[in-house]
């Protein structure tokens, strides 16, 4: 006997319909023998129904009360599935996240899981229920206060649960099919990702794919949890995103064969449109200015992703700094940075929020050279002048004008091959929380 | 410095507009120089919503779940007002009924208060917020889960904290401007009563008054909790529940007048159509039959109210009982007694659910004789026939056809002196929960 953690985003439990069409999804798990603990977002948009009447009235909640009014989304969803459940004639009971031993630190609204004790789920499982946990939320472990993950927090809770019990797989349910080779809402001949390394699926999520969540791929790799992501809206298999085998009861004839044949170069293209770029113009050519300001860019608590540092042309004795970071934090960077402009002695900043990222990620990059200069041999035939370049071990990506990312995309998916016959009709969405 | 804890109803925080009417009255409390511990119900129509939706999935959840499920209520209206005080600059705190220490039995949907532990309120009042508490709901001694108290539960919650905080005084408020000596939607001239002792409101909740569920007054009975009974749509004072004299801080001048006046023999009242009037016709006059009648009623947990014997005109050997008991129970009343038809020996059941119970009550009754005599003179003159009667030493209940229940209330009312000159416009309403 299996178990199974399931996480249903909002958009599978939406309405009473969805719920049932859940519930019968559960029991079929229930019937071929396996154990299930499911976690559950809040239903549909019925967050941002909170957020609105919190907004109603007060234009800043206390983030306290904020975690608490927020907490009562899930609350209702994980409620109504265990009674959809034992409508269908299964034993369900439904547990808070403080009640499943969810223990987070303080930061309300952003809180980071520190341990998980989920005796009370264990009995559950033991008597033969169904358990159904609250997604996004748990409890401080100092003040006992109720927190929330903040975003994606659910994939997190379920992963984390299923490193905690021991699950033999976390699926993660949505409404997209699984984990593709590119966004197919830009390229319609994007496949999806059969199977993909904990290492592959965190530099997809870096770098823009928005079907897992950063901090949920490091919980699953770290406590090597294999994770199923597929949609609640049809029996397909996902992509299993794990370094080992996929296990044997849950893997299809098709993948038997495939796991067989040679592992791909390239695994996939991501693209990300969130972020900004940052100069920092004419900066005295001395040890220590990039120190400082780079430390006064991090007590900002802004996490800057690429930095390129150029000798300026103009001025052989000074610097231009560059580095990208999210486009929600720019005015806040300018700011701060300006505040420093005597003392580092640097001459002016340029903003500029038109750009968009692309990044090829592959494990096979190791072991075979050449595929740098393939992305740029693509780049340029597609006319796409590339801005800036970073590089990690199994990661290439660059910086474009915006308006050219969508066509940088489709030229490098192209250029490795990763292109199917047959396009797809499936819409590549976020995953809510 | 006092220690006041307020209850608000559904519809004193039916939407953000009314959230904010509340905070403002709160915080006049705190720059009065009060500490105040509120009790809050869900959102106007937000329970209702709840159970539909349980309803669409389930015709019939599991309790554990549904208790689950309708507790998101308050821990929305609560986080709300919590913000909405901060908004103002004062700080609050909210508190679902298990953090506030509200320990329950197991009995989900109606469970009993065994024990109030409330040291995090404490807390929070010690560091100066407003605690908000979250009405009607508690967590289970033994096993840890959530429970509902049920019809009522808000105010019992308001009452419990009042009372293990050593609270000045518990305020209950809701759409109605208190206690009245009548339903002013059948007595226009009804009175709106100043002060009633402990043991004629429960009098008064036992024999239809809304206003206050008899569950919550014999808490405050129990624990000595003055509470002030009033509206939120209004600064007027209400009716104070208390065998002792009102606080000296929370008194107006009218009331010290009027505290010297004689008090009323009667002071108000009450009616119910509630209730359904079950006869066994010809049980056989042995000893036992009774017992073992009541004991079958008793055993399906229906509370009988009034009973009358008779010896039956037509068959002297047998005799008649009649009792009343709530309408909802009266299909499993008949059940359970066609059931011990052959083994009591009875002939047949009749059952009347077109009655209706008037009751007039006073504790002025126990030093004034003739006070049954004049109700029934007032009666008869208005033509009503009495079908049951039953008396307690402050009560006088009698059971007539339903149809004439509202001309016996007006004739009651007019007998004893409570009509006022001037005709009321409140209406006369349910507290919700």
């Amino acid at each position: 006997m299996s178990l199974v953690v399931q996480k249903y985003g909002g958009s599978s439990v939406a309405d009473a319909a969805s719920v049932k069409r859940v519930a019968h999804r559960i029991v079929e798990y229930r019937k071929a023998g396996h154990d299930v603990v499911v976690v559950v977002s809040a239903m549909g948009d019925s967050t941002d129904d909170l957020i609105d009447l919190a907004q109603e009235v007060s234009p800043v909640p206390p983030a306290r009360e904020l975690d608490m009014l927020l907490t009562a989304g899930e609350r209702i969803s994980m409620a109504v599935l265990a009674m959809a459940i034992a409508n269908l004639g299964y034993e369900a009971q439904s547990f808070t996240g403080s009640q499943a031993g969810v223990i987070t630190d303080e930061s309300f609204g952003k809180a980071r899981i520190i341990d998980v004790t989920p005796g009370r789920i264990r009995s559950a499982l033991d008597d033969g229920n169904v358990a159904i946990v609250a997604g996004f939320q748990g409890v401080s472990q100092t003040t006992k206060n109720i927190t929330t993950l903040g975003r994606g927090g659910s994939d997190t809770t379920a992963v984390a649960l299923a490193a905690a019990l021991g699950a033999d797989v976390c699926e993660i349910y949505s409404d997209v099919d699984g984990v593709f080779t590119a966004d197919p809402r830009i390229v319609p001949s994007a496949r999806k990702i059969d199977s993909i390394s904990y290492e592959e699926m965190l530099e997809m999520a870096a770098s823009g794919a928005k079907i897992l969540m950063l901090r949920c791929v490091e919980y699953a790799r770290r406590y090597r949890v294999p994770v199923h992501v597929r949609s609640s809206f049809s029996q397909l298999q996902g992509t299993w995103v794990t370094d080992s085998p996929i296990p044997a009861e849950f893997r299809t004839t098709s993948q038997e064969t495939e796991e067989s044949m040679e592992q791909a170069i390239i695994s996939g293209v991501a693209h990300d449109r969130s972020e900004a770029k940052l100069t920092i113009v004419g900066v005295p050519d001395v040890p220590g200015k990039a120190a400082e300001i780079f430390k006064t860019v991090a007590d900002q608590e802004i996490d800057i992703d690429m930095i390129v540092q150029n000798i300026s042309t103009r001025d052989p004795g000074r610097t231009d700094i560059s580095f990208t970071l999210p486009m929600d934090d720019g005015a806040k960077a300018i700011e701060a940075l300006e505040a420093i402009k005597e003392t580092v002695g640097f001459d002016h900043l340029q903003y500029d929020d038109q750009i968009g990222k692309l990044s090829v990620i592959g494990a096979g990059m190791r072991s075979h050279p050449g595929v740098t200069a393939r992305l740029f041999e693509a780049l340029s035939k597609a006319h796409i002048n590339i801005d800036m370049i970073s590089t990690s071990e199994i990661r290439i990506s660059v910086v474009t004008h915006v308006d050219l990312l969508d066509d940088a995309v489709r030229a490098a998916h192209a250029a490795y091959g990763l292109d199917s016959e047959e396009t797809q009709a499936v819409v590549y969405g976020g995953t809510g929380r």
